[in-house]
């Protein structure tokens, strides 16, 4: 198969669950939920030999009993299990030959470090091999893909309603399900809800690795930005050929822990995983245009921001703020990404930047920097941003509002929102909207409109620099000069 | 006065508000209904020409009408009307001599750097200093007293009306208008709200400064933390002089901006202050066990905690976790803080923990970690957590969980807090409970019972970083070693 038996896991005809449930407090009931909820397309078939019904669907009591074709299996019940499974997929094989993917979600398996763990392991993946069937996992959350919407996960997704299985250009691959799972909860609890593409959590690896989900995500053409939370691989240097392979077509996010000597031994205890040698890893991500994200915090920040904010076409930052305090600590913080630089506008700009704004407004003092001061009306705010947008020299704008009690907020909201919309394809805007629950509506109202905003200055300008970096490698592959 | 005239501004027998107005989107009218709100329990006193009411209570046209005694003044009316307004307080002051302080929040003056902002900054000074009155501001936000229930910001607290007037220990003083009240706002968005003992915006410093406040603050004895947010001061050497005899009583945190060139050179052009060589203050901070803060973010972590969590007598650090991927950042992180070594616990708890838990959770392996695995109970949580704290090799534990699904997380959030509360004055706890609005009520239970949580492991791991560094310097001021 072209798609290395991937495609299983993201466009099925049918999914099977075994080991589903009708109690809410078990994931047996969250995967069949979560299929209800994203609108799964296909047919949905518990399986659970006490259960007649689950949520309402037919049940059956073995996965060589159901008389429609399965093309997915879902393997939630416990691993004790896994024995008397994997004849029920043997003896359906033999006559059937259907299935084409397994993600098993269970733990129990070799991640357990037992002998017992170990065999349960081989027994799953043995009779899958025999079968030519694909797996994912064993010890995984399971599998988002919203662009086909199907949702194997047994994590309470917390997306809003309106939003589930709408897709992002982001894909998301994580070898640790506590990591996956708080992405996914954290990212549908921002003002603007993460929307994943394809969110995999790939468990022990013992057949689906990186590698087979990174070449599968190179070819997907609705994946536009790839991320990687990863321990350890066996092959480093092929999974690391692979990533720069396809960091030169689509940026390529990773989170790579085991950083330290402790972290290291950590990571080996969790997933078996050698970390390798930091530094290695670290020049080559350097050298191979992939970026490297140093704490959860700025991995989601810039998972949201590449696959919602266009990449700057240059490192000319221009820092607009409506806040005195705020606008100097992000002056700072662009200090310290040594490839942004302040943007020097034109006199032109300038000038009407002096004009729209009140007398004592801080223009270009230092260059690259406007202080539109606390007085600022949603005139003043859109009307300067736009100034500055139009400036041939700037290729960015942090943006930053501390929100006065005495602005129509809502207002403000909207009219931020337009111009964001309205530039959305030409030039990136980051920005700072505070503070804490006073901006929520204010934030909500420019996710929905598709768009990102932060919480702090230092968090956006973090964000941008990773993003310039990346058009800098792009830019030098290209032969382009800088 | 032994306390400098600063009394006036902490527990005013009345306050003035002048520009007081009955229009909910005026600044005027947010002043009044924030001292209704705190509960303050002085007369307050709008004054407004234009009305003959404000929110309920007489008006009066002038300063001088008011037959009351006045002890502070709030002027929140615009700058063009100062002349008047200082001459309505000479009359008044010539008769009655009442007034102790005034808070100009008003903008329009010294920082618009305009000869008629000069001129009207001089006017209320001199007028003030002609009757000894001290004067906070102008260009500011205003000052809360949490302790003495006084509020006279402008600012939408957002503090959830049970917690108004709450006075925890943490006192702050800002130089920006808009760091003030973002960190207002936000601290009090918080799952754990953050909840100001004195919160001081302090604008152009035309009278009062950073030292009159330093100085108070050192001996008001419900002030344990003091926080400030510093842009340049014109006595840099008398400033951290201050300071330096504070941080051996108090723990002083500050986040000093103007570290770059261009910081330096637009924090001159906001309050005109000389941000002066970074470096210098950077060593100095150091040596005098001034806690520095990089971040916004960092700031607000760090004041919480100070003012929160019980400070670690040691470094040595345990980090338990229930999630395998953050138990390795958080390991990672913990690397990155030299200060911080990982607990190297005795073999009595290491087998206390392996009864306790599952078979294939990961105790000591590296040492001062473990991993209790995505499977484990409420009990597993919390009595290994009370067995790491018991251990005496054990200064402070780094707890993570990202809370599953089919963990009842109620019973969890209700059984840690009872551990955080047991446990409160002995040994500190970085609890990180993931994620998202998943565990927002877990983390507003453990916020309501006045402990804090954090979002990742690396913000818990900075912030016990922060608290050790000052511990260090502690303990070595009183020549002990470590």
């Amino acid at each position: 198969m072209t798609d290395n038996g991937m495609q299983a896991f993201f466009t099925p005809k049918s999914i099977a669950v075994v080991g589903a449930s009708n109690n809410p407090d078990k994931p047996g009931s969250t995967i069949v939920e979560n299929l209800f909820k994203i609108g799964f397309e296909g047919a949905i078939i518990p399986v659970n030999p006490k259960e007649e019904e689950v949520h309402g669907l037919k049940c059956f009591s073995g996965i060589d009993e159901i008389p429609e074709e399965v093309e997915l299996l879902v393997l939630i019940t416990p691993s004790g299990a896994i024995d008397e499974v994997m004849q029920q997929v043997d003896k359906r094989m033999a006559s059937r030959n259907d299935i084409k993917g397994i993600i098993c979600a269970a733990a129990g398996y070799g991640e357990i470090n037992t002998e017992e763990g170990n065999r349960r392991e081989r027994t799953l993946l043995d009779t899958a091999n025999k079968w030519d069937i694909r797996v994912i996992g064993p010890n995984c959350i399971g599998v988002i893909d919203n662009a086909n919407r199907v949702d194997t996960t047994f994590v309470e997704t917390l997306m809003p309603e309106e939003l589930r299985g709408e897709a992002g250009g982001l894909s998301f691959i994580s070898q640790s399900g506590a990591v996956a799972a708080s992405l996914l909860m954290w990212g549908a609890s921002l003002a603007s809800p993460l929307k994943f593409n394809k969110f995999l959590s790939i468990g022990n690896m013992g057949d689906v690795d990186f590698i087979d989900l990174l070449e599968y995500l190179e070819k997907d053409p609705v994946t536009e930005v790839i991320a990687l939370y990863l321990e350890g691989y066996p092959q480093a240097g092929k999974l690391l050929k692979t990533m720069e392979r396809i960091a030169k077509k689509k940026p390529v996010i990773v989170l790579k822990v085991g950083r330290s000597e402790a972290g290291a031994k950590a990571a080996s205890s969790h997933t078996g995983s050698l970390a390798g040698e930091d530094v290695i890893y670290d020049n080559l991500f350097k050298q191979f245009g992939i970026i490297r994200v140093g704490t959860l915090e700025e991995l989601m920040d810039t998972m949201q921001a590449f696959s919602i904010i266009p990449l700057p076409r240059g490192n000319q930052t221009f820092l607009l703020s409506q806040a005195g305090g705020p606008g100097i600590i992000g002056t700072d913080a662009l200090s310290f990404e040594p490839q942004l630089s302040l943007a020097k506008i034109s006199q032109t700009t300038k000038q009407k930047l002096k004009e729209e704004l009140v007398p004592f407004a801080t223009v270009c003092n230092p260059e690259g920097v406007a202080d539109i001061t606390a007085s600022a009306t949603v005139a003043h705010h859109v009307n300067s941003l736009e100034m500055v947008l139009e400036d041939i020299n700037v290729d960015a704008v942090i943006f930053i509002t501390v929100v006065p009690t005495f602005l129509p907020k809502v207002e403000l909201g909207k009219q931020v929102k337009e111009l964001l919309e309205k530039w959305k394809d030409q030039k990136p805007v980051f920005p700072v909207i505070m503070a804490g629950k006073w901006v929520e509506e204010v934030r909500t109202m420019i996710g929905q409109a598709n768009y990102m905003t932060f919480e702090t200055p230092e968090r956006a300008v973090k964000v941008l620099g990773n993003m310039v970096d990346y058009y800098n490698f792009q830019n030098q592959a290209r032969g382009g000069s800088h």
